[in-house]
């Protein structure tokens, strides 16, 4: 079949838009009409060629939200009509990763996925002269139809709005699940939020589900603070404006150090900034943010010894099939709230216009809806 | 009343044996007569000048045993006669970090603990003319008699040999309580200890009790081998003898990364290595060697991303006065072994010989006994 797609033909490019031709899904892989998409600065990151492993040419994308349209052999979880989330972190149930509780990183496809194919080592889409285009992700959200594996898609209810659960995809459950199923915070916790842009503000949130009783946002944009009160935040501080150092400012803002501090800017000096200022014997500091290819993290080793743990999270210690549709849940029920974050709507004709409004810091989220 | 002393009259110079002036216990504290006492490198670290903190006159020593000879005003939970194991980490059960279980590290006394006081802001010891010598560590073991608060001493069983367990005042519980407290170890893990001697021993037999499948010794020194079997050790790596990268060999060699790393040599580039070793997904590396001051330890955050933990131990997340006595319990039952590491046990007057032989790498644990 052919589709319409959002093309990133070379690095530092912008998209284009085109027709490309889809294959239809072989054994255990799924056709899937995407619905909605967002943005994220992982597409922007990899689009920019900053991105060591990025590939040409490629259809980005990798949070949306659609419907099934057509299933391949021995897929017995999805049929078509079901409305379905792609994910980027797949969920098979039965590899070493799956089947060990302490982890959500799936990596039964990782290879295949890393190389922008499907797991038989081909890719589905083309261009119209026959030229291969790379999927990204697993999941390739910038075209109207797209084709996953089974296992990368998570079903979820039938009247939850696409232009909004496209963003459970990554953002929301990244901010959310770091709190929730990486930190485990617990209620009355004190915590500290550095960067509160699209993920920050989900890991707010999650921190306020999960009862903290402090929450801490820090960032450089006084602008950020209205919309993240909303989401939860406490106390905002903003580093421009403190005068010493920092780390001493939260140590005492939290009246010893945070329980739990999460790091959502993806520089590594905010990172050492997050695990310090979490409180000695017990704080743990949550890496989400994806920081500078060869960029390093550095402490002096006795902020451990004297009991601070360094984590991190990926797709936020969520297994897709099973966590997502809870997600779902939780926005429909109107216990996370998703719409304020969704400040622009495109075509994908308009894509990147969305780029360029997640550039100028003038967006949350975008979303482009087919 | 007078004692016999080591006292550490400068950095970098011998420890002089000499009588001194011992005040009697005041409100709280107890005397405690030392029986016997380990020598362990954080006393050659502090006596050769390198330790920061480090304060002259002081008598070192912080890994002892003893019996209560009298108890000051207020002191209800030991008497005279009762044996005694000194507490680096007291325990007071009443602080917010006593009461919060998620560490070990008591704050009531730290201040005056590190300013080489009682908590009363003085010391207890002086020399025969009268100048103040400071304590060590809260403990000052490298004394026939000594003085601490009640809350920094774990009472144990009476008969229990002085000569050995004093060694569970610092390098038994520091070890097997990185793995039982810190780590928590589960039966079948796979596990990699970096540095086999008094501390990596004593990991290495945590390992065992907890039902470590695999217990991988890495040591520059292939003279390490035969005791650290002893230990549980079940393979053995010399770093000397592996080409090309260790950490892949180490990958390698666990089918993946091991579920937990220890390092207990305090080299921060050995504590990257430790880390990387450690397995994607749910593996954690603990700190529990000391590193020079002003090092510090990198990586890529991308290790933490996607899965490995960092985390650090001191005194192996032990509440001294609740868990001393149960290693004590271990010991007697022949659950732990301590015997094979004493490997050299001198009388006072002969304690510079027991650092030289630290320094030679010629012991594991020199013993003073009084």
């Amino acid at each position: 079949m052919r589709t319409r797609a959002a093309v990133a033909i070379e690095a530092g490019k912008p998209l284009e838009i085109m027709e490309v031709n889809l294959e239809g899904p072989k054994a255990g892989e799924v056709l899937v009409e995407i619905k909605a998409t967002g943005l994220c600065h992982t597409d922007a990151f990899t689009l920019s060629g900053a991105d060591p492993e990025g590939m040409f040419p490629a259809i980005l994308g990798h949070e949306g939200a659609g419907v099934v349209l057509e299933v391949g052999a021995g897929v017995t979880s999805l049929k078509p009509g079901d409305h379905v989330i792609p994910l980027y972190t797949p969920e098979c149930r039965t590899c070493d990763y799956c089947l060990n509780p302490k982890t959500n990183l799936c990596q039964s496809i990782r290879e295949t996925q890393g190389a922008g194919v499907m797991p038989d080592g081909t890719s589905r889409f083309s261009m119209l002269d026959g030229t291969p285009i790379l999927h990204y992700m697993g999941c390739s959200t910038f075209a109207n139809h797209t084709v996953l594996p089974e296992i990368a898609l998570a079903k979820v209810r039938k009247d939850a709005p696409f232009d909004k659960i496209c963003y459970i995809g990554c953002g929301v459950t990244t901010g959310i699940g770091a709190v929730i199923n990486t930190a485990k915070v617990e209620i009355g916790s004190k915590a500290i939020v550095f960067g509160l842009g699209g993920i920050g503000l989900n890991v707010l949130q999650g921190l306020r589900m999960a009862g903290a009783d402090q929450i801490i946002g820090v960032d450089l944009n006084d602008s950020k603070v209205e919309m993240a009160k909303r989401f939860g935040m406490t106390d905002f501080v903003n580093p421009a404006n403190v005068t010493g150092d920092l780390v001493a400012h939260l140590v005492e803002l939290t009246g010893g150090g945070a329980d739990y501090t999460f790091d959502a800017t993806g520089n590594v000096g905010v990172m050492r900034t997050a695990l310090e200022a979490s409180h000695k014997g017990w704080g743990e500091s949550i890496i989400i943010g994806v920081a500078p290819a060869g960029a390093e993290i550095s402490t002096r080793p006795f902020q451990l010894v004297t009991g601070r743990s360094w984590r991190g999270t990926a797709f936020g210690g969520a297994r897709g099939r099973t966590d997502v549709p809870k997600i779902v849940d939780w926005y429909m029920d109107g216990k996370i709230e998703i719409d304020p974050m969704i400040t622009h709507v495109l075509s994908l004709d308009d894509i990147n216009k969305g780029f360029d409004l997640m550039h100028a810091g003038e967006s949350i989220r975008a979303v482009v809806e087919f």
